[in-house]
């Protein structure tokens, strides 16, 4: 394989981590919350369990066995996860093709990660969204676990959902393998008061935010279209969101305005009028993906159904149905996109090169540590390495119960867009001035090199 | 407006030129090639023009007030052609919103050009598709440029034949101003053995090449879909070509092949079958936007027709149509992308940065030694700037009479694809090997700080 020149100079670089998590360390149970009670007899052996602060301190000694599973979309950065574990003198197996790999035992040892290092992408092992549910999936697990110290499932929030379900499988069929969940995910939507935010989603942003401004700087340029942009993410429009803070674009939708249909295109059809009495002709909207799960009017759409009268809210191209049902009420020059793809497995920031290297790092100590059922939490991310705090949380204290194709089922839950919390409000300060005046904002390609300013970036919703 | 810290870092970036472009220069003729004869009579006063090449050596004094104008689509780089010519001292006039502001004398003074330097897009004046052909849209020209020395037309083949066609009658009509054509359009088919290449065509590539390897990347992690990926570039397939020496995908195909709808179906259908056959569910291919204008099936297709009968080309979405007979022959899992916007206006390369400021400094020149009807040609670009010569070339030498719309019309003729070229043998040789084994390259965002082997980096295609 002939490397670029950047995949080559990013195999080089040395995610920056605190020093000390290099040093002896050891964890010290903190007084935390628990989980909720109607999930208590479903976690018989978990549910109890405490949550762990990392501090300074002599920890355990001797050699782990590692598993590492990838799980669901890719997200930037993934690679690092399986670097911090294996430069912490683990032995690492990587489960090949998604948790189907661990179901069906195929594995290969991953001895050597220099060519992934701060890649994008997590073709090292590959990935996949079968779900370890069932019965004969934990029991087929559980066999091909044998023999590791721990096993590391990096995914969103069903596979971190998976994986509480399988160390209380595994606690109450006595193996000694600890599962540790890594949180990843591009939405964003896997968050709580211990996750400030899942790996992948700078990346993803940065990568969709180059592409919305250089968009903007052609219809400023051009003045002959609006770009109706629609960003990945399955439910929530946390990408959408911090894409706007990032681009300044004349409109951005958040689906948990939850606000209708009708009145959306009313308000696009308002905005293109307003624009053009100011002689402008051009603009920039942008559409979360999840969008049409929120509005009111879901069931009286004219979109496809299953064989079941199910809506197949995947299948609908919500940004072309807003394009004509605005086309309806006001005459415009119209582009359509979709990003997504091509932001999931980009080179990662150095956000989140750092993050996750510094989660592979923090998966191996909780292994070693013999926690389980727990997910990785780095706090203070928003500020220099050395500030970073870190935490194992149990994971059932992130779930409760939901109804999911009509049974209850003990879930995580996804993280909407907080409409008042500190970036929506920002932004809804914001956007007013950013309807009429064009206030595009340009952020350019990731910067790996020069300027920490340019390099070392967090994303503005998190700060 | 608030801007990134890219841009703001950006406007900071001084162009490397050779020195001595800002010392004492005059230009000498040099022998050249003529026109075709059958263009000659149409251009009495420009024909017989000379070819002059750039030196060391004592030119002309005094002020100069030069126009500039846009023409047709965005292309990075194209602001630093106005602040190379603004820093040579001229007094410059832009032109707004294209051809179309010469017409209409819509004007600006620009002076300041801080905000704009190394930046996308063309928005300090704004750019249009307008023609200046007619004898009305001409004189009104003529009195619009009453007054400047020269005018500067910044655009790609048709702009710079009209660039030609003022020329010639502005001298017809004992005007002084200088019409001076400046090589611009990421499609890269405005080329000759004068003009290597076009600005706007590198950091096009390398933004559509950054977003075919984040893609192809997450294709070979996820190992589920096929990514058809249509590329922007009205004709030629200069631009997939780049994109496919840059990423390195299972196919690309280029339309300058001529090969027929359906050998093109089959050969896919087959590349799939054969990797399904391998394991592999999952590709990369490319298809350039002109790909259905060479196609011999072209008039037998389903598609949209205007009232007259006409095949409209620019509304065949050619990756869906490909899609859909390709789907009858083999069943597999797609997407399809279409980028073009995502590249046109983004922040220049340093190598696009650099090259539109030394044509800017070599467009004033040719002003202020009284040359017209001549187009910029700056030579050796893939060597270190030191190396670059200069000349203006005169346009006819580039044009032919071509049947347009059933009239015989001077044009310049769009350069395709040499199927007998470095590049495309380059690409014929490697890409046998790209079919079934997945050797994809991962350029990675554009970086402007670092190793100069990334930042100052050349097209492949150049090379």
């Amino acid at each position: 394989m002939l490397e670029s020149p950047l995949q080559k100079k990013r195999m080089e670089y040395k995610p920056k981590i605190p020093e000390w998590l290099d040093e002896d360390v050891c964890f010290e149970k903190v007084e935390g919350k628990k989980g909720p009670e109607n999930i208590k007899k479903l976690f018989p052996k978990t549910f109890e369990a405490s949550a762990y602060r990392l501090k300074k301190g002599k920890g355990k000694n001797g050699h782990v066995k590692i598993g590492v599973v990838f799980s669901g979309g890719q997200a930037a950065g993934g690679h690092n996860v399986i670097a911090g574990i294996l430069d912490s003198g683990a032995e690492v197996i990587g489960f090949l093709g998604g948790p189907s790999g661990v179901v069906e035992n195929k594995r290969k040892e991953i001895r050597d990660i220099h060519f992934y290092r701060n890649q994008g992408g997590f073709d090292l092992i590959g990935s996949g969204r079968t779900k370890i549910e069932t019965e004969e999936q934990l029991k087929a697990s559980l066999k091909a676990c044998n023999g590791l110290d721990g096993i590391v499932i990096i995914g969103g929030d069903d596979s971190n959902t998976n994986a509480a379900i399988m160390a209380e499988y595994f606690l109450q069929h006595g193996s000694k393998t600890r599962v540790i969940g890594v949180p990843k995910t591009i939405d964003g939507d896997l968050k709580s008061e211990d996750i400030e935010i899942s790996f992948g989603f700078d990346s993803a942003c940065k990568t969709y935010s180059e592409l919305i401004g250089n968009i903007a700087r052609d219809a400023l340029s051009a003045k002959k279209y609006y770009h109706f942009i629609k960003l990945m993410g399955r439910s929530a429009s946390h990408i959408t969101l911090e894409c706007a803070l990032q681009t300044q674009p004349n409109l951005a939708l958040i689906s948990e305005e939850r606000r209708s249909l009708k009145e959306i295109v009313l308000q696009i059809a308002n905005l293109i009028k307003r624009r053009e009495e100011a002689g402008k002709k051009y603009g920039i909207v942008l559409i979360p993906e999840g969008l049409i799960e929120f509005v009111p009017e879901l069931n009286e759409l004219p979109v496809e159904r299953d064989p079941h009268g199910n809506i197949e809210v995947s299948k609908i191209q919500t940004e072309k149905l807003i394009i004509d049902l605005v086309q309806k009420e006001v005459k415009f020059n119209v582009q359509d996109h979709f990003f997504g793809y091509e932001g999931r497995a980009c080179m990662p920031t150095n956000f989140d090169a750092n993050y996750c290297y510094a989660l592979g790092k923090l998966a191996y100590l909780a292994v070693r540590e013999e926690l389980t059922g727990v997910i990785c939490s780095i706090q203070h991310l928003a500020q220099p390495q050395e500030k970073w705090t870190f935490k194992m949380v149990p994971i059932v204290q992130m779930m409760h119960l939901e109804s999911r194709l009509g049974k209850e089922k003990p879930v995580i839950k996804k993280a909407l867009v907080d409409i008042k919390g500190k970036a929506y409000v920002k932004f809804s300060a914001l956007r007013k001035s950013w309807e009429l005046e064009d206030a595009y904002r340009y952020p350019g390609p990731i910067q790996f090199f020069g300027d920490p300013e340019l390099t070392d970036s967090v994303p503005l919703s998190l700060k």
